[in-house]
């Protein structure tokens, strides 16, 4: 019966997605230049494989330009995840393929092989810069307009049906070290088997050193990417909020716990970014307009996806998103008329008093009832200074206590409010500043966007680039980082990572259900990073180590904002690290 | 404060009326022949007056066909209401005008002045029925398709700032005579006063009979005309269910409770007749499903309105409408979507059954608490048989004793299932089933709309055919009847009763503050002899006075419906109501 009832009312169904399950989907059609039979028969007959490296995009149709290497040998701190990549490529095509791999062991312990991850890396269609090489803002609607391509991106299960003839298949491994095994050298391998070819092997070497980095929930790094649980009910056909959507959200919202993301996204009023993305983003609260006048709250929705996040262990603060949206309507459920309506005004308004002071009194309440209200702030972004000053008027008259975070430029005349404030990427706080916000245990973050021609995390971008992203908190000395679009899935996320507005990727960063990407992966390696800096920083400061501090500033040095531009964020990166790495 | 609000949130305001007042108003100009100032000019200098007829509806731009006569005759049991029509009219034009008139005095008693209600009569732009002169159903849109006209109907206040010169001015009269007077012949005057006249007078003389009718709520007759809280709201530009709104309505609904209506009108869903009259009907219950697929229920509106119009006295049946709408979309907020949405289902489906089957229990149980569930009844109108017995089956499994009513054709298979149910004009009960039904307690009744060419109240239609209305009630022994529309007010319903679709005066039989109709007191006039003749039929029955008997009966077999087309309704009326008098 309930199954008749939900086709019947379901709004959301204007696409159905290749799949419902995890099953296998056809990539879309690459249509750039690739290496025709004539280079591809020149290899032998049997699959090939290699290690390559974590900063390529290995193109689908080419044979990949690699000196074999078989042996992968890595350093890494206990507790902290590292990635290879590796490629196999066959003229002939292979069937059934399947990774494996084994328990990585020293002479006395071992790396389980459940801390190894292999995926295969799968293909999605994605697009460019702006013409002007400056940023990827603005409309694409017309799709012809940018030049299209496949690339590698989506880290896929470790099983493939076919691998067909003439292709490159390339496959992401990761280990994330466990914090308890000895410092020692673990070797393992990776073996690739199917029908119709001989097992492909490559051997796995991580030395593990005595530091210990330490769980994501426990890293300083402040991440705030916005997470959008209705992009996950439409691409999966469930009922918001239902049983089916917290189990759909739940291996998408672990890659972000595992991330080490602080912040929850809730929305407080309807389309707060008027309903920029995909799915847009609705209420989570129901505020009802009696037919007295007064007001009553629904908190089930908001209540309910907070403790989801908790449980998963992102509980460190709410940001509740916003009082001065992009269009200034702000919508309840009228009582009288039986519908929903919007009152339209402006931060200043009577009519904006007494829509947001009444709610923002009750919410503070709920909220207090809740434990929450120290965790929770009152969330605004990229709108003008005059507008949220009178906004932050109205949440200090209903509650003094209220905390309120910014995403923006820099404002000093409001620059005090903001328990969190995020500049956008090359502005930074005058250093009196960010040093009396820090000792107000305040946070200092930045952000990138489609205003950023790099570093980003486009699915064109390259993937060092991502990992940048943590150094230049390191190098500004900032609290965190930003993104505004965890997963605002396209329709069609795997196959097709372009949207109507912004450079392809920009809105998402994962796949449903849970698959990672590369982006991702290389974004965690730079938060990874930043924590190890912290530590190392500390260190070398407390035993007075400046010959370390120095060499470690050194590496940082690289990731000023303005060296995006005149340096190869590949080599900055693989330098860096290799610093890091060292101490 | 509250005023921006309500002007930011205000979706109503498509169109601002002459006055949120009742100050004066300029009526539409009449495009049709009238006499010119030769013939008015052949007047006196000095206005005229004279007592006319309550048949007329006189013109007003033409001279009067009428024989002078001074003084008005009438007999009236008491506690009934009678109405007399006057007509002043001038060559020179009159200003500050005032009707006043004295109490009524007989040798030892009197009818106070304040039983004695003057109404100048105005004149509102109306339109004509269907070419082929069968009905008046159908699509109006193009206002040039159809010959138009001004005709007197609305009971205005008693004071005019003008008459203009060349002018025809009537004026309604009515005497509700108190039920504790003495038998008597009560006599008083009625004065027309201004500036640049003298004054005119009228007599009037009501010979009060022994008999006594009761009050309108005392009644049998089952009365049941549709009222539309919305139309009210819109009209007067005041919140939904607001104070102002029930003091808007208040004189509206005060005439329907002195004609002695039964019923209330309420609303169980979003546009139940798919939201064909100016001002949509709304749900008064709002329905919310809950994240975890629940459903609650707020009957604040419904409560407030029901109560509402019992404490005006119409307090024995609320009729809610509808399980069969004429579009089957069932409205609900859905918490998940912060949206109103909309099941689409049909009688019989399994997300219908859930919709009302959930709604229903929950419905009965506070149906209950408020003590009303007794006289509460789901009702339907005009849908296919089918639908209506799956609907049936759902309010049975419900609650097998909610009350269920069907204003419609006859159908046999569903017959027993109604408690009230009411046919379309000249459809009859087979006598049997009539019986039945009357032993049981069930209302059997019927109904005109657009479909009667006449009897009928469109704003043209003889006044006399409103009168016939009760008494084809009497003739059919219908318990009472059903009109869809008592103030489905157009834009504007002063000026212009003329509608999209419909003939004039179809969707409304009152104006606004409580302006009643030449059409509306002729229908009460009906209803009140419905009662007489009802009390005359069991005094001459219990008494076995056959002659009497057969000669009230003759007078009411004039209402047969077939005579309609073949008698002319204004003598008919005239005469069956001088037989009833000269009991």
């Amino acid at each position: 019966m309930k199954r008749s009832i939900i086709a019947a009312i379901c709004h959301l169904c204007c696409y159905v997605s290749f799949s419902q399950t995890t099953s296998d989907y056809t990539e879309l059609t690459d249509t750039k230049p690739f290496d025709d039979a004539i280079v591809w028969n020149k290899l032998p007959a049997s699959p090939q494989i290699s290690w390559g490296s974590t900063d390529m995009r290995y193109a689908k149709l080419s044979v990949p330009a690699l000196s074999k290497v078989n042996t992968w040998k890595t350093k890494a701190w206990r507790g902290e995840r590292v990635n290879m990549q590796a490629v196999i490529w066959t003229k002939t095509g292979m069937s059934d393929v399947r990774i494996t791999v084994s328990d990585l062991k020293s002479k006395s312990s071992i790396i389980p092989s459940s801390a190894v991850k292999p995926s295969f890396v799968r293909y999605v269609m994605t697009d460019e810069l702006n013409k002007n090489g400056r940023g990827a803002c603005g409309n694409r609607e017309n799709k012809a307009d940018w030049d299209s391509s496949v690339v590698a991106d989506v880290l896929y299960k470790y099983e493939l049906k076919e691998i067909k003839a003439n292709t490159a298949q390339p496959v992401w491994v990761q280990v994330w070290v466990p914090q308890t095994v000895k410092p020692d050298v673990y070797k393992g391998t990776l073996t690739v088997s199917g029908i119709g070819f001989n097992e492909l092997k490559l051997n796995m070497e991580v030395q593990v050193s005595e530091r210990e980095l330490p769980l994501p929930d426990q890293w300083a790094f402040h991440l705030d990417l916005w997470q959008n649980p209705y992009a996950v009910a439409r691409y999966h056909q469930v009922p918001l909020w239902s049983e089916a959507h917290f189990e759909a959200m739940r291996p998408v919202m672990k890659i972000l716990a595992d991330a080490g993301q602080k912040v929850i996204t809730t929305t407080i009023m309807h389309k707060p970014w008027a309903g920029q993305t995909q799915d847009h983003f609705e209420s989570m609260v129901s505020k009802v307009k009696k037919i007295d006048g007064t007001w009553s709250y629904d908190y089930t929705v908001f209540d309910k996806w907070v403790e989801f996040m908790m449980r998963l262990g992102i509980d460190q603060q709410i940001n509740c998103y916003t009082l001065v949206p992009w269009a200034l309507t702000f919508d309840y459920f009228d009582q009288a008329t039986n519908r929903t309506r919007f009152v339209e005004a402006q931060p200043g308004d009577d009519a904006y008093d007494d829509y947001w002071g009444t709610f923002l009194k009750d919410f503070a309440s709920h909220l207090r009832q809740k434990g929450w209200f120290e965790r929770t702030a009152i969330a605004m972004d990229e709108r003008k200074m005059e507008a949220m000053r009178e906004a932050v008027k109205v949440i200090r008259k209903a509650d003094a206590d209220f905390k309120i975070t910014l995403a923006g430029n820099f404002y000093p005349e409001i620059e005090p409010e903001m328990y969190d404030y995020c500049l956008a990427f090359n502005h930074n706080f005058p250093e009196e500043t960010r040093q009396m916000r820090e000792k107000a245990g305040k946070f200092s973050t930045y952000y990138t966007c489609c205003a950023e021609a790099r570093p980003n995390t486009f699915t064109f971008s390259p993937p060092a680039e991502a990992a940048w992203i943590g150094w230049h908190a390191a190098h500004g000395n900032f609290d965190g980082y930003l993104r505004w679009a965890f997963n605002s899935w396209t329709l069609d996320p795997f196959r097709d990572s372009r949207f109507r507005t912004w450079a392809a990727g920009d809105c998402y960063l994962v796949y449903p259900f849970g698959y990672s990407s590369i982006r991702m992966e290389r974004l965690i390696e730079g938060f990874q990073d930043y924590e190890k800096i912290r530590i190392l920083r500390k260190e070398f400061t407390d035993k007075k180590d400046t010959a370390k501090l120095k060499k470690l500033e050194d590496a940082i040095a690289l990731f000023a904002a303005e060296n995006i531009w005149t340096r190869n964020a590949m080599d900055d990166v693989a330098h860096a690290r290799k610093v890091l790495s060292s101490f």
